[in-house]
């Protein structure tokens, strides 16, 4: 529970109006883990779809009620239209579904602009109205909580009010609890779009909500001032992912609720998860976290050497909007070593090495880790390989557990049609050369299968070690005009398992396959690691 | 000249606050590219940068005096700082520099907070006010106009207006044209910003700018709210490209102050060339365009929701804040899991084929999208292979311009670490039966060079064929607790371009190089249709 409690409500849409942007398909089991990473930051309510018109959705609703998804501080909110016109309530196949998805809370989307109401939906405000109040009645009756999204609420408002009104009241007679102000098309400006909430709570006393698309790249902006002007329910997604220009960006939002006008939101402690969280839901969603996002990018507390350098060092909070640690990110001055020797030094905190006993140790590896970047590693979900890295360099690590002589793939697509993938690896593991040969989906499914064959009957712990989930991205590289655009360099994560701990471990090369082949070893050295403290 | 002449400037700092961004690093020839696009768009005024301080930007200065950057449209505005505190302003060497840059226009920046007078300057209200007035005095006497941009002006106003005000009216005292206002910190939100500003004009009647940083998400939203209470300058960078989270975007707030509050701070013609112009510059600072940037980004009016795609056939203006052409941008409807018949017969459209006419065809489309995006598939991306599914649906293809009887990639790990990936493909091009084989950076590198090497004697428009971008996403797929993680379907998306256009294929398969190997063959047939429509 929030400070707010049920006073202020943060509603997050990322699993339904997030899923909308270009580019994101989440997996039932992904929305499963957006949800838990939601949760853990103290989010009120959590829409996870729209159950009946989606087969993931209803899926995912599924397995959350058989007891998948537990949540701590959320409420799963499944969203849904109202009845069709001309149909009765109980006989609506899409608002039975809602029922069936038994979450606590339902959102059912209504359409607030006449102009909508005549041209797309081709029916009349009364009978809109009708849909609106028997839908939610019957949802109450069904003892859930219902929350009203009023579609174009803004641009209808502006065009009849006295329509739009209708709507909203039609909503609260049917038991609504919130009425939210949607600009659906994402065209208001904040002055204009706090005059209208303001007017809306005056007139009808209602419990008003906001819901911004990013259109004028104002919806973080336009979800504060509704909040100043007496919103107490904003709708958001993880970093503002949505239709189009997206929506507000979740992060910004909390950030700017809790640090400018002092609303606890969020518990406590979350506000310092906000950066973690953020750059979690991007992997998720397989999108580069935007490193200029505020509060939460990479360089949203990094200065450019120059004017303001050495002031920075004198006083940082004459030249940071807050302070970073409150969001969980780091100031970061460009161009100098300090930002990663201290951020190195916790690293090997957390792994149990104390770099601060050997700075010249620390100096190598802050050069070493700094090079490897600029080649297109990165060590952010890589903790593993890190840990690796940072043992290697104090001389922590004993001989490794199988040493590559070489392997070769191969991928035959015959004419039939067929397609063969097999891998040979030549290692030498526990003084002998083994070699071995295995078949796979694909080139790193069969070296993978390779490798394990010939370190099995040496390396017995290796049996219970599982490859999780395996994430390809392409960097630029240094891409001229005589090349193509395979020649690039490749980052892989390899996350792994042994039924009690995961680990994620990052390969990088030109060539996919050993970039894979990189991070698998680096998984199974890093489980050597836990297997015996110095492996000999 | 735009409709409103002087009484409102668009003034962007792109080449001097905008360079300050992470990641970007102008050449002076670059610095000279994005002057002539600014100026080719109308704004007013184009800060080049900091002569005397940045060595490129002296540089940059001299080479425009030189000649070799004539402006149409904006003034050219050199970026300085007021006269050292105790030093006569003749004798100073940045103020002098600032004379030798031979712009027509000066932005001197000042400090405008009491407390970054007294901790970082290290001098008292007096001096500070001092130099600010002797500096604007001296350079207004030696022919140029003077801004000042009044660096934490809204932290300082806050904390002691009254030293902020005599910063501002120093400025003016010693002939000064336009106070800017800047939220240096980046901390400001849009309700109380526009008060601050408001309060500034009432109190002083300057003429009134407004500079914002990122840090709460809200630029452009601040942007536009100071001018709404009374701002006529405003200071914007291309993309916001800026320090930390950026500054306001250019793009998006002349987009609102046209097209929302009907300030024509641009000439009409230039409108149109925003989504032009921002890629174009985005080229330049070799940054990605940002795909979700308002009014510009290439997902600003691409719609996903089935809910809507009936009704956008019917009147789009419904569904969009804008009409897109207004800015140079377009109208998609992405093809998703959610889409149905209507935005593929949208789609169709797009591609100029009529789909309405054949109910049946329609029919068996929808039934193939659906079963692919079942698969992993996902065409909302690669509107390309679309157009390849639903022409062959229509019958619209003819023989593919080649076929593939089998391809075989050789991976080599050598034993002195060396590794060499090399592709057979064996086609039927022409009539003749072509083996061809090629080496490559990694196993899709090695088949994409092997598959050109065998095609290019027999299609020489291959020639102008490159790859622009090449995207893995690993796909859960239907992993189950007996397999590894390896054991998954990957989609592979390849951008394409032939100098002209640019076309994107989507390939789907347990196999990475197979993924690769499909969407690599799309793009071939896709740009065979349009080399002959029908090709034999």
């Amino acid at each position: 529970m929030t400070p707010l409690g049920d006073s202020f409500h943060v509603f997050d849409t990322t699993l339904r109006d997030g899923a909308q942007r270009e580019g994101i398909s989440y997996s039932v089991n992904d929305k499963l883990a957006v949800a838990r990473l939601l949760d853990s930051l103290g989010v009120g309510f959590i829409e996870g779809g729209w159950p009946g018109a989606m087969p993931k959705d209803t899926e995912f609703f599924a397995r959350a009620a058989a007891g998948e998804l537990t949540l701590k501080h959320a409420q799963l909110v499944a969203f849904g239209s109202t009845r069709k016109a001309g149909v009765k309530v109980e006989e609506d196949a899409q608002v039975r579904a809602l029922l069936e998805a038994r979450t606590p809370v339902v959102t059912l989307v209504a359409k607030s602009d006449r102009r909508h109401i005549e041209k797309a939906l081709r029916t009349d405000v009364a009978e809109n109205c009708a849909m609106v109040r028997d839908t939610v009645a019957f949802l109450v009756n069904e003892g859930r909580r219902v929350f009203l999204d009023a579609e174009h609420f803004f641009d209808g408002f502006a065009h009849d009010p006295d329509t739009s009104l209708r709507v909203l009241e039609s909503a609260v007679e049917g038991g609504a609890d919130v009425v939210v102000l949607c600009d659906t098309n994402g065209g208001q400006l904040p002055l204009g779009l706090a005059e209208t909430v303001a007017d809306v709570v005056a007139r009808t006393g209602f419990r008003v909500g906001i819901h911004c698309q990013d259109d004028t790249s104002c919806a973080v902006a336009n979800t504060i001032a509704a909040v100043q002007a007496g919103a107490t329910h904003v709708q958001c997604t993880a970093n503002g992912y949505g239709e189009r220009a997206g929506n507000a960006d979740l992060f910004a939002v909390v950030g700017n609720l809790v640090t400018k006008l002092g609303l606890q939101v969020l518990p406590h402690e979350s506000l310092a998860e906000l950066t973690r969280v953020s750059h979690a839901l991007a992997e998720i969603a397989n999108i580069a976290p935007d490193t200029h996002q505020a509060y939460v990018g990479s360089s949203a507390f990094a200065h450019k050497a120059g004017l303001h350098a050495s002031a920075i060092k004198v006083d940082p909070e004459l030249y940071n909007h807050i302070d970073p640690d409150t969001v969980g990110n780091d100031m970061r001055v460009l161009v100098t070593e300090m930002a990663g020797r201290a951020s190195l030094e916790l690293k090997g905190r957390e792994f149990g090495i104390d770099l601060t006993r050997r700075p010249d140790a620390l100096t190598n590896v802050v050069r070493k880790v700094k090079e490897l970047e600029a080649g297109g590693w990165s060590f952010e979900a890589a903790d593993a390989s890190l840990e690796l890295l940072l043992k290697a360099e104090m001389s922590d690590l004993g001989a490794p557990p199988f040493t590559l002589e070489s392997y070769r793939v191969v991928l035959d697509h015959h004419q039939d049609g067929s397609i063969v993938s097999e891998a040979t690896v030549k290692v030498h593991v526990a003084g002998e050369r083994v070699i071995a040969t295995a078949e796979g989906n694909g080139p790193v499914h069969a070296l993978d299968a390779a490798l394990r064959k010939a370190l099995l009957p040496h390396l017995s712990w290796l049996d219970v070690v599982e490859l999780n989930d395996y994430k390809v991205r392409i960097l630029p590289g240094s891409h001229n005009s005589a090349e193509h655009g395979t020649d690039a360099v490749t980052r892989v994560l390899v996350e792994s398992t042994d039924g009690e701990r995961e680990w994620t471990t990052v390969g990088v090369h030109g060539n996919i396959v050993e970039a894979s082949w990189l991070a698998l070893c680096d998984a199974l050295v890093h489980k050597a690691l836990r297997v015996s403290p110095s492996p000999a």
